[in-house]
């Protein structure tokens, strides 16, 4: 649950961090930008903000902006059956700033994410990857996978198939996709 | 065809085209940029400038850039059964420049395009939209369209399902997808 005021405000910081990095958005598209909180209330720990070029039933494009720290919640992205869909498979670019993603495999010793503190039991892999300007990676689907912005944050164009983000699973029981706003 | 000079320098071109427009590509991303001139050895009226960051079994995505004038030949993207596959479909956002884009529907009536001389019978669609930077559209699979840059060029990021450019059928029957290059 976010106020309207911190959700004008992260929409706002987001399409800051998306002129920065060069990424043109027109003025109502800027107020398109998406902010989400996963339910947790916390948007300075747990969030993303997301502006969707398209999202047709065969492929997705979206800029995501993470601000210093933010860190988007483990998730995978399953099959779906009814919906013959063999899962969501993503690219992210990194096109400013720096991001911190996890994924399954050999654990990375000393990461350079910082977990919340006592939410460790949200995070399960640990194989880092770590993105700067112009680095990108393909995951799989139903990969789990977290992600944190280094300490200036992160803007990310994503290239994918479909979104459907009610169908995401994530490792912490609490997280609701979509946010809620209250006045 | 073209020869290994010309082709280096449009491939530098297009790089800066890119790099004016913002959009950042490492410098062996740079070296990556294809350069497609249909086969029709004129790339001052016909051609292509590429960079896929993207072409997985499911999706795809890419820069174009266009120089000024510079037409990609009419064509569509056809299903192609033994793939089971239904199409390319390929959404434009214009990033910097225009673009004139035609596509099956109402003639219109002055088109923005230059129409090479002679060369009328290889255009057969007319309803023209045009893209300035943010503007986007979505082309279904198996539509004709063509395209030409307007007077400044234009940089175009392509968000589409998986490309199989050996599949795209041409207008022009001269058309052949793969570029020759020649010493």
């Amino acid at each position: 649950m976010l106020t309207r005021l911190v959700y004008q405000s992260a929409k706002d910081r987001a399409a800051h961090h998306l002129d920065r990095a060069g990424i043109f958005l027109k003025p109502e598209e800027q107020e398109e930008i998406e902010v989400a909180d996963f339910g947790l209330s916390d948007l300075a720990r747990y969030g993303l903000q997301l502006f969707t070029y398209v999202n047709t039933e065969r492929c997705c494009a979206k800029e995501i902006v993470l601000f210093p720290r933010q860190t988007c919640p483990e998730h995978r992205h399953p099959p779906i059956p009814s919906l013959a869909y063999a899962g969501k498979e993503e690219t992210f670019r990194c096109q400013a700033g720096s991001i911190y993603l996890y994924l399954p495999g050999t654990v990375t010793s000393e990461i350079g994410a910082l977990i919340p503190r006592g939410e460790e039991q949200n995070f399960t892999v640990y194989q880092e990857v770590y993105l700067e300007q112009g680095d990108q990676i393909t995951i799989p689907p139903d990969t789990l996978h977290w992600f944190q912005g280094g300490d200036e944050g992160a803007v990310a164009t994503e290239f994918s198939t479909t979104s459907y983000d009610e169908h995401d699973v994530f490792t912490d029981a609490r997280v609701q996709r979509t946010t809620q706003i209250v006045d």
